[in-house]
Parts: C-alpha cells; sequence; structure tokens
C-alpha cells in the first residue's frame, strides 16, 4: 500500500462537475489500494472575487485580513469536494491548513511553512479516511489564518508528501505534463516522461509556468518524487525526481520569455565597487536583476549590460540616473527583446551544446545580443519578434524527431 | 466607559456599500468612548448560494462538512468589516468563532455553546481593538468546526455579551424595533420602548421574527440587556430586559400565525393513556404540537382537538389514522385558519383582559373555534381569511391611539 498525495488546482474543481471529475481520480486511486492526501486550491475565480470585494471596500486593506479574507476560498473547494468523495461512497474528511497542522510564520500573504504538525492528518489515514486539505494557507503562532502567496497549493502539496514521507506527490494541472516547448507554439514539443528537480527548477523560472518554483525546492530537498499530469485526460505525465534515466535527449526543454527590459550603461570608471553599488540601488528597491554582463570598454572604461522585468526597466533607468557614479553615462533600455533558453542537465557534459544552438539561430540569421550560461542553462537575448522563430529552430536542432 | 456588542445581520452586511454602513454605526459607537465588540452573519444570500453548490454536489452530505463550508461565509463578511472599519481609520481585528474561543458541542448543523474562552478576546479590547467576530459559528473538542443553526448569530451576540459582561447588547436589524403588531398590516401599531423577555420570547413563538429564540432565552438567563434597532434608521429601538416601567399598555404585542392545521378526533374511547399514546406517536415523526384542547363527548367518549404546522397536518393524519385506538374514529383536518394571540406580562393579574380580546373579536362578528391561555398568553384560532381583521380589531382594543 502506498500513499499518495494528489493535488488539484483551482480551474480542476471550478464547478460541480469538475469537482465530481476530481472525486473520481481520488477515489480510484483509493480503490487502487492506496492511501490518499488531496490538496485543492480554490475554485475557479473564488481567490481573484474576494480579492475585489476587498478591493471595493478598502484597496490597502491590512494583510491579515486580506488572508483571513481569501483562506475561505478552500474553506469552500475542500468540503464541496469532500461532499463529492462522499457521494461516490467513500470514507472522506476535509481539513483546513491548520486542521492539518501547517503552522508557518507571520508574513501575510508569502508566509514560509516552519513545520507540519502530522498528528491529525495521520490519524485520519490510520482511520482509512480520504483527507482532502486546503492548500495555499496556515496558521502563525498568534492563531491567525496566512496564506503562503499564489501558487502556495503546490508547496502546500509537496510539504505534506514530505512531511507524511509520501511515495508519491501527483500535480494534476490542465496540461498533461512537462514540454519540450510550449506545444501551443511548437507543434514538435514533446512530452517528457521524466526530468530532474534542477531541469524544473530552470523551466520554471524561464517561464513554463507548469509548477511553483518554491514546491520544486521543497520537494528537492526532501527527495519527494513529483509527478505532472492531467486531471482531464488520463495518461502518464512527467515525473520529476533526482537523477533521471538518460534519454537521447540532451535538453530538456526551449522556453522564451518575453518579459525582458534590456539595460545598457556605457563608459563607466573602471574602479571597484561600480558593480557594487548600481545593484544594491536595484536591490534596495526590490528589483530583480536576471543576467549580468560586463564587459571592457574605451579608454578604460567597461560597460554594463544586465536584463531586468519589462515594468521595471523605466524604474531601472531612473534609479541609475540619480546615481552620482553614473553622472553623465549614456544608458540605454529596450524592450523589444525576448530570452530563448535551452535547459538539459546533460549539457555540461557537451561541450558542443552552446554552439549547435547558436548554430541553429545562424541558420535562421538570429541576432544574439547578449548570451549567459550555467551548468544546465543556455540563454540568449534576441529581438523579440523573433523569438518564436528561434524557439521552433533551436527546438528542431536538439530534440530528436521520431 | 462601557462594553457593547453590536449584531449585525446578513442584509445588513449584504454589500460594499452596506458593509461601510455598518463600519460607521461601529465605529460611532466606538468614538464615543465605549469598547466595541461586533458580531456578524454571512452577507446576504451567502449562506443560500453555498447550500446550493452542496446540495448541488451531495444533497445528502455529512453534516460536518456542510458547516466546514457553511462558516466560510462569516469568515468573508468579518474580513470585509474589519477592512471597511480600518479604512474609517480605527484599530479592528476580526475573529472567527473559534478564535473567539467558542467552544461548542458536536451537533453539526444546531450545535450548543458550551463555552466562551475570553482570552483572545479580552487581550484585543485591551489592545483598543474593534473586534469583529463571526457569529454562528464555532468548534467542538474536535477541533472541528460547528455552525449553531439558523438565526445563531443573534446567540453568538448574546453568548459574548454574557461572557464578557457587556453592558449592553445591540440587535440591528432592517426594522427599527418591536411593534404590537405587524406595521404592514396594521397601521396603528407601535413600537415599544420596552419589553420583558419573557414577553420577547411568547412574541417570537407567535411568529414576530425579530429576534431569534435562543438568543432571547440567554439573554434572560444571563440577564443581557437587549436592544433591537434599525441598522438603516439610527434612532432609539426597543429594549429586551428582565422588568420594564409600567406603560399604559397591558399588552405588548397582537400577533397572527396562519401556518397552522387544526385537527380534531371525534368521539374517542374515554380511557388512560389515549391522549398519551396520540402524542407520542406524532413526537416520534417530530411533528410539534401546539394548542391541545381535550373536551367531553357524548355518551362517555372524549373529543380532542389540536393544532400542528400546516405541512404536518396530512401527515399527522395519516400517522392517526393507523392508529388501533383511532379505528372507525372520526379525524378532521382543517387548514383554513389562523392563531390570533396577545402578549404581555400584565395580564395575568387583569382578569378582564380575555374578555375583552373575546368581545374585540364578537364585535367584529368573528367566530371563535378554539382559546388557549398562558399566563402571559391568549390564542385564539380562527377562520384564516378574518385574521387580518381580527388582529387589527384586537390591536385597537387594547392599544391606545394617542
Amino acid at each position: 500500500m502506498s500513499l499518495i498525495v494528489q493535488k488539484f488546482g483551482g480551474s480542476s474543481v471550478a464547478d460541480a462537475a469538475r469537482v465530481m471529475n476530481v472525486a473520481r481520480i481520488v477515489t480510484d486511486t483509493y480503490r487502487a489500494g492506496n492511501d490518499v492526501v488531496v490538496v485543492v486550491s480554490a475554485q475557479g475565480d473564488t481567490t481573484d472575487d474576494l480579492i475585489d470585494k476587498a478591493l471595493e471596500i478598502n484597496p490597502n486593506a491590512a494583510k491579515r485580513e486580506m488572508d483571513q479574507l481569501l483562506t475561505a476560498g478552500e474553506q469552500i473547494s475542500i468540503s464541496l469536494l469532500a461532499m463529492a468523495i462522499e457521494k461516490l461512497g467513500l470514507p472522506v474528511i476535509s481539513l483546513l491548513g491548520w486542521q492539518a497542522g501547517f503552522n508557518t510564520n507571520s508574513v501575510y500573504g508569502a508566509a514560509r511553512i516552519k513545520n507540519i504538525k502530522t498528528n491529525r492528518l495521520q490519524a485520519e489515514i490510520a482511520k482509512h479516511n480520504i483527507v482532502v486539505v486546503a492548500g495555499f494557507q496556515g496558521i502563525n503562532r498568534y492563531d491567525d489564518l496566512t496564506t503562503l502567496g499564489r501558487g502556495g497549493s503546490d508547496t502546500s502539496a509537496v510539504a505534506i508528501a514530505a512531511a507524511l514521507h509520501a511515495d508519491k506527490c501527483q500535480i494534476f494541472t490542465d496540461v498533461e505534463g512537462v514540454y519540450t516547448a510550449d506545444p501551443r507554439k511548437v507543434p514538435e514539443a514533446k512530452k517528457l516522461a521524466e526530468i530532474t528537480y534542477d531541469e524544473m527548477l530552470e523551466l520554471a523560472t524561464l517561464g513554463a509556468q507548469v509548477l511553483n518554483n518554491r514546491s520544486v525546492e521543497m520537494a528537492k530537498k526532501y527527495s519527494v518524487e513529483l509527478e505532472v499530469l492531467s486531471s482531464l485526460n488520463p495518461v502518464a505525465g512527467t515525473i520529476v525526481k533526482e537523477k533521471v534515466k538518460m534519454e537521447k535527449m540532451l535538453i530538456r526543454g526551449v522556453t522564451k520569455d518575453k518579459d525582458v527590459a534590456l539595460i545598457s550603461v556605457v563608459g563607466l570608471e573602471d574602479n571597484p565597487g561600480v558593480a557594487f553599488k548600481i545593484f544594491a540601488k536595484l536591490a534596495q528597491k526590490n528589483i530583480n536583476v536576471d543576467i549580468i554582463l560586463q564587459s571592457v570598454g574605451r579608454n578604460g572604461t567597461k560597460d554594463l549590460t544586465f536584463t531586468v522585468n519589462k515594468e521595471n526597466g523605466p524604474i531601472a533607468v531612473e534609479l541609475l540616473e540619480d546615481m552620482e557614479i553614473i553622472d553623465g553615462k549614456k544608458i540605454t533600455c529596450a524592450t523589444n527583446v525576448a530570452k530563448v533558453s535551452i535547459v538539459g542537465a546533460g549539457m555540461e557534459s557537451h561541450p558542443g551544446t552552446a554552439s549547435k544552438m547558436f548554430e541553429a539561430l545562424y541558420a535562421q540569421n538570429i541576432n544574439i545580443q547578449m548570451i549567459s550560461t550555467s551548468e544546465i542553462k543556455i540563454s540568449v537575448i534576441i529581438d523579440a519578434e523573433e523569438a518564436d522563430r528561434a524557439v521552433s529552430a533551436v527546438h528542431n536542432a536538439f530534440i530528436p524527431n521520431d
């Protein structure tokens, strides 16, 4: 007998018919001889609707009260799912985050799980109940309700799987798994049977929004085997784990991110601390910098180029213009750019990977403005208009088309 | 400085504008120098909407899960009201039933309050917070959520007032107070300045649905002074307390109840236990019997007449027809009847009250089919079509028209 944690997002429980569909998946798993803990998000647009209600009354409401409000969303979905499972004739109980033992810190709206007191969960499993747990929420030391922030239900599911030493954590979504590229854009995209945590993290960061990043980090830390699969189409999904069996594919995926602004400062004095001062200034304003390139400029100066989110582009430029060390230097900000990346744990032992990617782009006459590499990722900044064509070209160069 | 508990029903917080209106009433009370605890119900139709969602999935859902579902309703209203009060610049915190210390038994859907652990409530009041508490809900010994049943928010408010020894418990509704008759039917109806708990209880039982009966019983038990007043029109309401100052009025109100079926069994054998057997049979099927009259019939038999709710009329007749002792006896069931009652604690010391009521009906040529009296109430069963005329006639006979 295995213990399986299953997580269903808001769209999977959006209405009565979908709740019944989820109940059937859960009860099939239970009837196959498994213990099952189910984690669910709020139904469909419930969270957004509640936020709208709050904004109408007070756009600057205390975050504690926002969490008190929003946690009602999963309370509704867990009890409805429990009723659906009960209707299918199986023993079931729903638990709110605090009833399931989710203790968090007190950062309302983006709380971190400190621990899960599993007594109640284990008692209910021992009674052979299917346990339906509210994702996204917990309780702090003051007995106040907290939320983990958007996408937090994935984290809830992985945390339960880790705390209960579950055999598997299945994340049900509206896609059938993790693909080598966005299947809506690249028809040749393939579903991956397996992928490593690190690869999944790079893909998530790069915009393949299948799994919440924190949940993958936690799964890696506690060695929780994840499976990403579809709640609508019952086929095998993608397994995320530490080591995967070798496949012919060198890379796991090709992604595109158009939410990029490329900022350049030309002719900075070549003194120690210049880069530090600039990025410290940006960090103060919570502006995340992604790729950074520093190069030697003319006459003993240096040039600095980096990328930020598109919306932070103008803000970053304004901050830089106010700095003494920038005084008079030329600052440019380009927003018509995109980042195209390949991810794969195997590439570090294949020196030709980068050149193969550049060759594919060159063959399409696509100009590379910036390059960044890590052990399992290569990203290039190119013209935004050429992004889709670049993804296809790179995908076809790397992913065998069988 | 006084401690005032204020309770607002679902219609008082139905939308953003009404929530802001309630916030103004609460903050005015606080700014006048009082500590304030506010108890609110779920917004408008929220509870009914949640019940509909449940029925769509499972009409026979476990009551534990129904309570898990329904308690989300007040969770939404308390956080929104807290946000509204915060917007008006005052310190505020919302508390769910369990956070406010409401411990109940485990009768899901109709739980009884066992005690209120007031630590948190008192700590928040000591911090000068306005405390917004979810009515209608609590927690049982298993850490599961419970509801007090419909109208339970009144009970929540009175229970908090009793536990905190509040100076007053104000119940805000959509009427301005307790009237001597339904003001929509009897234009001469007067708002009462004061009324005793017992009178209020009789009026509530008789269909003047201003206050939940359990809440009045609890207010009486713990001597909590109640005030019924309007959330839309800020004028003095009706005070409910143990003893009221004498007024010229002998009676407090005239009520009408058309939800009555009058059942008669004629010619029963005059043996011991006949009445017991009949009413035990009805009690088994949870049929409440209201007025009972037993009279001597012809030839050593007896006749039994009693009233039940209209919907229970045919069921009661069917049950009786199956009984051995009824065999062959004539059973009639009239549903075109109404009960008209007068209530007043003063009437017990005024022997002429009943005859004054009967005289008023006689003057209107209204035939009385059945009479029932208690220390503070006189009820008559009359033809349903004459009910409104009867209420007016009796009202005008008793209530001085100044």
